[in-house]
C-alpha cells in the first residue's frame, strides 16, 4: 500500500527563519511554499532526495498546529506515508478498525490525504497521501 | 551534501507490539533487527520505499532513549538525513557553527553517523548518517 515517505512534517514558530537556517545549515534547497487557509497553516518544503521536509507555521492562533506549537513548542509535528489509492487506503484502514481523523480524504497541498490518530499508532500523527500528478 | 530521507525514528513501549503493529496496520515489510549495547537500545526497521522506519526501544532505564520515553511517552524521536560522506558533513557542520551531540562519527546500525542538537535545528534532532555498502 505504501510507496515511499513523501514528507516529514516540521511546526516551527517563523516560517522564513527556519527556512532559511534549513537551506543553509543542511543545504537543502528551497522548494514550493503555500497558505492553506483551510488548516489555517502556511507551509515550505525543501526536498530532500525523493523525499520532502515541509515546515509548518500557523497563520491563526486557533488552528490545531497553534495549539500544537504552544503546548510542545517547535519540532516533528507528523510524518507522510505516500499511498498509490487514497480511496483504497482510506477503506483499508476502516477495514482495520484505524483510529482515524479524517472520515473521508481531505484536500492536502500535495495531493488527497487523511490522518491517523496518534492513539492508534503508538504516539506518531500519519498522514496518508495520493499525490497528484506532477 | 543530503542525499535522501534515510530513515524516522519512532520511540516505542514494546518492540514486538509496536513492530507487529506497523506491519498490519500500514503493510510494511518487517525489516532488520539489532540490539545496539552502546545505546542501550533495541531496534527492528520497516523498509517504506527507498527509506524505512525505524523503531527504538530502551533495553536499561538509563539510556538517553528510555529518559526520552518517560518524559515525553512514544512518538517520533528523530529523523535521519542521509549524506555521502560523514566526515565531510561533519566538517562542514563544523564550519557552519552547527550545535553538534557527537564530536566525531559514531558508529550507528546502518553506517557512521553524528547527531545535530535540536536546540540549532528548531526542535528536531536530526541524524546524518553515511550508509555502509548494502
Amino acid at each position: 500500500m505504501i510507496t515511499k515517505i513523501n514528507h516529514i512534517a516540521i511546526v516551527v514558530n517563523d516560517l522564513d527563519v527556519s527556512l532559511q537556517a534549513y537551506h543553509e545549515l543542511l543545504g537543502l534547497p528551497i522548494g514550493a511554499r503555500k497558505v492553506m487557509a483551510e488548516q489555517e497553516v502556511e507551509i515550505a518544503f525543501l526536498p530532500a532526495g525523493d523525499s520532502l521536509i515541509e515546515l509548518i507555521t500557523p497563520i491563526t492562533e486557533e488552528s490545531g498546529v497553534a495549539k500544537y506549537l504552544a503546548k510542545r513548542g517547535e519540532g516533528i509535528h507528523h510524518i507522510c506515508l505516500e499511498v498509490e489509492d487514497v480511496e483504497a487506503a482510506l477503506a483499508e484502514m476502516k477495514a482495520k478498525g484505524a483510529q482515524l481523523i479524517n472520515q473521508e480524504p481531505i484536500q492536502a497541498a500535495e495531493g488527497r490525504a487523511f490522518f491517523l490518530h496518534p492513539k492508534g499508532t503508538h504516539g506518531v500523527l500519519i498522514e496518508l497521501l495520493e499525490a497528484d500528478p506532477q
